[in-house]
């Protein structure tokens, strides 16, 4: 049982579920203390039934909290993390900011619970499409030892935030009637369309989002020579990310050796029979907290290759369970 | 100049496509006959502003056409066919029927015109998912050398008929109002979803879509030696198929040299400068014929690979514009 925990970014998209997986799994704290920019102070949250009013993200507000996870963009994450390190709170942030800190563990329960010991004040939660991957890639890595990747993504438009979702929805009517579509999130119309960028520019010619996932990976499996291809890619779909993997490990893996070890790991549904047109897709895994694979296949191309669809709700596993599940285990 | 050009399949969505391209194009044909099942026969469809009377399929409709070009289902095309060779015409056929026959060539006019010569009556144009690939490899494959293809596609709804796009127009209706989603094409809904299933299962868990990726390819470059590992997705996008390919050489080659070797191919356009948002996208690649290429990057995890996004669309050169072409060459 830990005294308070805070929730930073309490009142976005990530922050409402985190509020609502709490209250789910009865969190371990004694008071629950919410907090969010000026903004947002003073707003009334519903927490399990009961209401609970937001605070204003200040130094002060950290004073006696014991956990803080925060769901806030990088640069508010780079504000208020030293405010509640220095009081003494222990931060989860979902945040890409001290990700690739090497004092910062980043932790998937399932697959690195141990990095969590080694955390100085601060434990991050990998970026929504790695944590999916990676959850799919642990046991094969360890059953066999993952050489390389190569990953295409087809990623929802709510990892872009709220209002990411009210864009589409209006691509979405523009489309079917007379309106405008509207255009103030993405680079391009998203309705009915493809968006192959998320992030933007790095060396190479990948993007930000790319490059998240070949770092993140490499940290948490504890693996640097490992190689990732990744193309990221926005699809009209309102919740949960796809990934198209194509994973090669050292020694061969069959197919059915594959179903048998992704089965079997933590947090991972295998959703797989292709002849009966069973195979995850993002709308059934909406609103569900584990990973979802399926057309598990052997790579024809290669000697080692296991090819497979990866489905996850990318504001639940990707994100808000993740870090209450780190939490979780430090309440323990 | 031809005598007597027939289209077989006219009233479908490619059909009318190929109408418009016939009359855009000015095909030097004397006589264009309209064919198409007894539901479709008495119809009139426009040809460059003049109405023409679609006339039923039967084995003597074929009696003085020198080129036919069919784009109907497999079982259609087993049927009218054999009909059209008997009458002596050359066909040019849209379906799946006939591409691995091996007295058959498949063809894109830019990659392999010379198969076209070699032909005992009938030539087979490709899946709408392989040409725009071959498309992009051909460039790579003369100056490097292809030996290996990842390729995960995106498909829109087009592909499947023109009732596919009402199941999405529906599907979008439905989730954006209190209509239920119409539910007859795809296996899941496809409104705001995806489907990782196109075609029926094959041996290994690849579907019938997958391995016409990847035997279509190897016929049409030549080399049964190239290994291609394929996933195909049904995305909620009406037109315009998009895939993330991964392309393995024998020789190096740079990013630049790629993007020098694309840009110079015939029928390939490239967009490439993500620092501006700028590469290709199915709604801007809807209603043009060519291959557009972008995101032209060199892999990090492989000594040669080079990763590129490609889209193009799936109704003109994935079918009908490829076609048209290929009876250009014929009427040389």
């Amino acid at each position: 049982m830990i005294e308070t925990l805070a929730v930073v970014g309490a009142t976005g998209a990530v922050g409402r579920i985190i509020l609502q997986l709490l209250a789910e799994r009865q969190f371990p704290a004694k008071n629950i203390k919410l907090l969010a920019s000026a903004r947002s102070a003073g707003r009334t949250v519903d927490f399990g039934g009961t209401p609970l009013t937001v605070e204003e993200m200040t130094p002060d507000a950290f004073t006696g909290v014991t956990v803080a996870i925060g769901s806030t963009p990088d640069e508010v994450a780079l504000e208020f993390v030293p405010w509640a390190v220095e009081k003494g709170a222990i931060v989860v942030d979902e945040s890409a900011a001290y990700r690739m800190d090497p004092s910062v563990p980043l932790v998937i329960p399932e697959v690195n619970p141990d990095a969590i010991r080694d955390h100085k004040g601060i434990i991050a939660s990998p970026n929504c499409s790695t944590t999916q991957m990676v959850m799919a890639l642990k046991p094969l890595h360890d059953a066999a030892g993952v050489r390389r990747v190569v990953a295409s993504t087809y990623q929802a438009v709510s990892g872009a935030g709220l209002s990411a979702s009210d864009e589409l929805r209006g691509g979405m009517r523009g489309l079917l009637g007379d309106e405008p579509e509207p255009r103030q999130i993405f680079p391009h119309p998203i309705a009915a369309n493809l968006i192959p960028q998320i992030g933007s520019l790095r060396d190479g010619g990948s993007t930000s989002e790319e490059m998240k996932m070949v770092l993140e990976t490499r940290k948490i499996l504890g693996d640097p020579s490992i190689g990732l291809c990744v193309t990221c890619v926005r699809v009209p779909v309102f919740n949960g990310h796809s990934e198209s993997l194509l994973v090669e490990t050292e020694k061969k893996l069959t197919a059915d050796e594959a179903r048998k070890l992704l089965s079997a790991a933590p947090g991972v549904v295998v959703v797989d029979d292709l002849a009966n047109g069973v195979y995850p897709t993002p709308r059934a895994a909406t609103g569900r907290d584990e990973v979802f694979v399926g057309r598990i296949r052997e790579d024809q191309s290669s000697p080692t290759g296991i090819s497979m669809w990866c489905v996850s709700d990318n504001l639940r596993k990707g994100a808000a369970t993740n870090a209450v599940q780190i939490a979780e285990v430090l309440a323990r």
